[in-house]
């Protein structure tokens, strides 16, 4: 179903049936689709009974005599705050609780697309870089597809996802630095070996798994779209892949043209993009000592800095970021009020609420919804705090 | 929609609208409903798009006016075997992944049928014995339900768990011994403090939330059953909740009087089951020095074994033990040949694969449910043994 791949930078189309990195010009290739064509036989009515992100997928990475690879990723809850809303005087906030993914975090739907499409275009090894969660689904997945795995994390990755990733079998090498340093390395093993580098942004699909977060959402509310989304914000692929969600179910007619207000949540310690927005810049500069537990939010430079950018801008939304011990705290309160035990990535959206109530960005009577990415398990920081 | 409570061994029947614990003749007692009147109004077309374990709600604790309170639970993925099926000669092979629940594990459901029914029929404390995954599942519920939680765990029990119980806002106590000494305890403290005790089949309502499991079953195979059930056995609750679905999906007319052969699976340091099993006994006598680090299956004595005795003879399945070498070889297994991380619970059926082929209890042709019911993160015995 996919009709090209085109360039996010530039607009140059290229081909899909190929294994693809960047656009020559270095831009994002991303996935497109003949809508007009799928508009006029395919609607919310042919989704029909099957569960997970999968139920997407005439717009998904799959051809159609493909078994899509799957662990049962997608069909996440969307929850209604019981404690947490009303604490901040907010009605309507739900939680999408992503921690019910395989391999316990948002990871997984990116991984699933990519390395079922990295299998069918002939890839024989995955490798990539990886914060923390990233690794762990792409060995996962690469375990289920029957695909070699290496993951190049840097040292201070949490080691519960270390002895995970290791636990699916991959081969993980740890680097000094930060994950631009890992990126570095994963291009450098691809070079050398043949392996396919599947890192956010440069290769098309991890996008297309994470954009049916768009998809559940609307679908989950009754194809509208809530005020806003709180998002927290490394790579910012789910934050691209959901505004690409909501471009493709207004093009499919499903549902209009309101967008929420997309707001991304960094750590005061690694906030290249609070920076750059708050600078009216369209690119964000490197953060040159990015320091934060939450490892996922560790990403000093993200490929896809210019799209967030102008997705925050463009939906109205903002960008704030939040202190170490504040993101803590929200993990914490999300356990003990919630009952959900999340990452300290999570942790940095609920902390940034408060923030948001106060700024006017989001209002009492505003359906907010907060994205609770990754399972607090897997974090030291998180577990020993107690 | 429940009718009454009936006692398991004696039969005699109690209100079911007040906090119950055991029959006063020991028994433990199970929810019966109106299911003659209930299948003149309710089919399989009726369930709707609603997710998770409460889409059968019309058979579980909440009365209709009544939120019924949710993380997520249910739902879960029924994989086909990749490779370990294939390894064994077993051709349709299906892991049903519990992992994906809140908390990581099985539990979920039925600590959400529980404290559901226990708040609503105004309990204001929840307190348990616990060998892992139950404490750390009542903690996050009692946290969502906004009740007081009290968690009895031995020593020996794994630190994550422990860890995951506390970050819930629960009340850990350490008690030396096994789930046997936790539960004295446990009743102690009822008996002091007030607090409600949902010990494992002494309340009614965790088997209605575990027979959930039976209803999945048996709608993923379009209201069909496998031809075998392989289960990691400690308490029994899934097994005994997952013969009561398929009488009660008799009843309603939605399956006929097929059974699967019904698998329990225990370590070879705490196999009271099996041994009662191979002995021919209706009941099981307590285990005396029960030893294994698959901490769900370190139950010495099951207060449902004549049940789980009774259901495993009717069915023609069988009860085999593993040691722990297999288990955490099971384990391991599954992580690397078919992506999904499972604790040694889980590891303990896949280990018994090969031995039920081999005495005949399940052959290539069977369609086989392995049960996959927690999630490795938790246990140090898995994640160091990379």
């Amino acid at each position: 179903m996919i009709a090209h791949l085109e360039c996010a930078r530039c607009g140059r189309a290229h081909p899909a049936d190929r294994l693809q990195n960047l656009c020559p010009c270095g831009g994002p290739l991303l996935a497109r689709y003949d809508l007009a064509l799928l508009a006029r036989r395919w609607g919310p009515q042919d989704l029909g009974r099957r569960r997970g992100m999968w139920r997407y997928r005439e717009v998904l990475p799959a051809a159609v005599e493909e078994e899509p690879l799957t662990l049962g990723e997608g069909g996440t809850p969307l929850l209604p705050s019981r404690r947490i809303g009303p604490a901040f005087g907010l009605r309507r906030l739900l939680l999408k609780d992503e921690t019910l993914n395989p391999t316990g975090s948002f990871k997984a739907r990116g991984l699933a697309a990519a390395v079922h499409r990295a299998r069918a275009l002939g890839a024989g090894e995955i490798v990539l870089p990886s914060a923390g969660n990233a690794g762990s689904a792409a060995a996962a997945y690469s375990a289920a597809a029957g695909l070699a795995c290496t993951v190049v994390v840097p040292r201070g990755t949490p080691p519960p996802i270390v002895a995970e990733t290791v636990a699916y079998g991959a081969t993980v090498e740890l680097v000094d630095g930060s994950i631009a340093d890992a990126g570095r390395r994963a291009r450098e093993l691809c070079a050398d070996g043949g392996g396919y580098d599947v890192s956010t942004l440069r290769e098309p699909y991890r996008v297309e798994g994470k954009k049916t977060m768009g998809y559940e959402l609307a679908e989950d509310l009754g194809w509208t779209l809530p005020a806003a989304i709180v998002y927290p914000t490394g790579g910012g692929t789910g934050l691209i892949g959901m505004w690409k969600a909501f471009e493709e179910l207004e093009a499919l007619g499903w549902i209009g043209a309101e967008r929420p207000r997309m707001i991304a949540v960094q750590a005061a310690g690694c906030a290249p993009i609070v920076h750059a927005f708050e600078a009216g810049a369209a690119h964000a500069d490197p953060w040159p000592d990015p320091r934060t537990v939450a490892s996922g939010l560790r990403v000093p430079a993200a490929i896809g800095d210019f799209l967030i950018l102008d997705i925050l801008r463009r939906s109205g939304g903002t960008a704030v970021s939040v202190s170490d011990g504040e993101l803590l705290e929200g993990a914490r309160r999300l356990a003990r009020a919630e009952g959900v035990l999340a990452g300290p990535e999570a942790g940095a959206a609920v902390a940034a609420l408060p923030k948001l109530v106060r700024q006017g960005t989001i209002a009492p009577a505003d359906r907010v919804v907060v994205f609770v990415t990754g399972h607090g398990l897997k974090y030291p920081a998180i577990m020993e705090a107690g």
